[in-house]
Parts: C-alpha cells; sequence; structure tokens
C-alpha cells in the first residue's frame, strides 16, 4: 500500500531511507515524516552524527578493526589477553565476537579468499598478521571467518600458512548456520561457538 | 542482547538513529555498520536527502499541508473537487487520506482542542478555514480529525462553528479504530472511512 508523495524532497528522502538495511518504504516515509516533524536540533544531530560516524572513524593499523584513534582500544588494552587473536572477515564481525565476551586480540582481513572475485592471499591482511605473530607472544589463532566456502577455505589457507610457526589454529564452527552471517549470530550462539572451536 | 561497541562516533550515531520510529538499538547499529560500510557518496546522498527534507519543505499559505511551492499542488490542482475540504489535524494525516484516492481539498488545523494542553480554537487554524469558506463554493467539510477524545471534540467544535453557514459537516468514523492514529491507517480502512462518513 505506497503512499502517494508529491514532494521530490520528500520522495528522495524516502528512497534513500529506504536503502538502509531492514527499511522498507513504509518505514522510510514513517521516518521522513518523523525528520518533518522533529526539531531542526534534533535533524541536525543526527545528520552530524552520520557524518561523524563516517569522518572520525578510521582503521587500526595493527588490527584492521574500525577505531577511532590508532591502534584501537583492544589493541592499546593491558587487560586483554595476547597470545589469542581472533582472525575475522570484516570489522563488523568483530562488534559481534565482542558481544561474546571475548577477552583476546582481533585481526580483520578485509574479506576472505575467493578466485572468482579475484581476491587471493595478497588481497587480505594475511602479511600484517605474520608480522604480528614474529613477536611470538600469540599461542592460537581463532579463525572466525564466515561459515560459508570463503570462509571455510580462507580458515584453511590460514592453518597452512602457520603451520611451520607452530601456533594452534582453532576454527570457531559449532553453533553458527552454515550460510549465515558471523555479524549475524547472536551472543549465546557465539559463545557456544569460541567454546566449541576446534584445531584444524 | 546489545552489542558491546567502544567508538563514541559509532555510539553517538546508534543513539541518534534509535530515535527514529520503529528503531530499536539493535537495528541502529546494523544501520550505522551499514553506513560505516556504505561509499562516502551514498552517505553524502542520504545526508542531503534528511537535510533538504527539512529544508526545502515549508506550509502551504493556504490548507497548511507541507509543501515544496506555495499555493501546494492540491490547492492549486484543476482537477480537485473545490466542494469538499477534508480537515485534518497534523500534514502526516494528509498523505495517509491521500493515499485513499480522496479527491477534495484539504485544510490542516495544526492539532486538536485540548483544554488540558491549552490548545484553544485560536491556537488551530479555525480562522483560516473560515476564510477560505466566505467565497462559498465548499459544500461540504469532511472532520477527518482524529479518532480521539480530542479529535471528536474538534469535529463536534467544527459542527457547531459552521452550522450558521449551512455548510455539511461530516466525520469520518466507519473503519478506524478508536485510539489509533488516522496517518496509521491503511488504504481500505481509510476509503472505506471516507465513506461511511456521516453527519454531525
Amino acid at each position: 500500500m505506497p503512499q502517494k508523495i508529491t514532494s521530490p524532497a520528500l520522495e528522495e528522502a524516502v528512497k534513500r531511507l529506504a536503502k538502509l538495511p531492514g527499511i522498507g518504504k513504509k518505514a522510510a516515509l514513517r521516518m521522513a515524516v518523523h525528520l518533518l516533524e522533529a526539531s531542526p536540533e534534533d535533524v541536525e544531530a543526527l545528520v552530524a552524527a552520520i557524518k561523524n560516524v563516517k569522518k572520525s572513524i578510521g582503521v587500526c593499523s595493527i588490527c584492521g578493526n574500525w577505531t577511532e584513534k590508532d591502534p584501537c582500544v583492544v589493541c592499546e588494552s593491558p587487560l586483554r589477553d595476547r597470545s589469542v587473536i581472533c582472525v575475522v572477515e570484516a570489522p563488523a564481525d568483530v562488534l559481534a565476537v565482542e558481544s561474546s565476551g571475548y577477552k583476546g586480540l582481533y585481526h580483520v582481513l578485509g574479506g576472505a579468499l575467493s578466485p572468482l572475485d579475484e581476491i587471493g592471499p595478497e588481497q587480505l591482511r594475511f602479511r600484517e598478521l605474520m608480522k604480528r605473530l614474529q613477536a611470538g607472544d600469540v599461542r592460537e589463532i581463532i579463525a572466525a571467518t564466515n561459515p560459508s566456502a570463503e570462509g571455510d577455505a580462507t580458515a584453511m589457507y590460514l592453518a597452512r600458512l602457520l603451520e611451520p610457526l607452530q601456533i594452534k589454529v582453532t576454527r570457531i564452527g559449532f553453533g553458527l548456520p552454515v550460510g549465515s552471517d558471523v555479524r549475524l549470530a547472536d551472543e549465546a550462539t557465539l559463545t557456544h561457538a569460541l567454546q566449541s572451536r576446534r584445531e584444524l
């Protein structure tokens, strides 16, 4: 039941808002109407927050996660277990794993191996990971790439790559439904998946 | 299951996005993450659209509806039935009534009578409505205020106010669940409500 809109500005706002994840045309219209009725200060604050999230968030030079300062809070924290690194595909995956209560470090690869998309090891942050392992503090690498063909292949590659270093490579697995995304998993599933990690 | 967020900029964006109607903290986080991953051009376009909807949309000097030019498209259209005016509380209500296929004119009161909130007839656009009726073209006023105590009182006030002018005042009613809002009603319900309007 699309409502007729006669204002190009409203139509454009609805179109743009409907591009947000999980937002349909009806929800986008409700949002646009809400913005029209909201105070100019509230709209300005929303716009500023959206711009700021993009502007002030960069990438940690160590782990590759989103951060406002470099190195990031996790990489600098003295409370983190520096003997474990959880390897994920994307920064959004860190947010999800973090919610499980995981207390080790992270490494963001920037994707998964995918020959069809011409993404090989050189396109991902494996070199940076190897450099981090040179200090010799790390005992275990947890491969928390997505449970997909590409994510599994990336985990296997990681296991083979680190074999000479005698570092244990484990794979989260139990609890994650195949075909889904790490970032969409809930805390309980991820806690379970971390506990039941197995050596590759 | 709130996910832990360590970035103030991300937290602020989530807080602001969660103020949008129908958006919880989890959905807001998904949106913020989407914005972080989106291209700068897409984020800029969204921000521009939000700002523009607020900036370029004003109020029609005749009917009080949102419009980008004054008078609005409806007030100026030669295709509209100028003998009927549908009186609503807010501009968002016009969008909803419009979706039912209604082809008359509108008049936005800017609210409903509410003595407790110190909203009397002077605070609403009744004077402007009386001025519009002076030309003598209007045969019927449809009171499409919300089905609430305030909306009903406003409709009754309207009926008494127009009694001397011998203009028929009708009230939409059938189909609208009491306690709900006009703006949230679907097309079918509103079409029904318009058809079954009764004289006050």
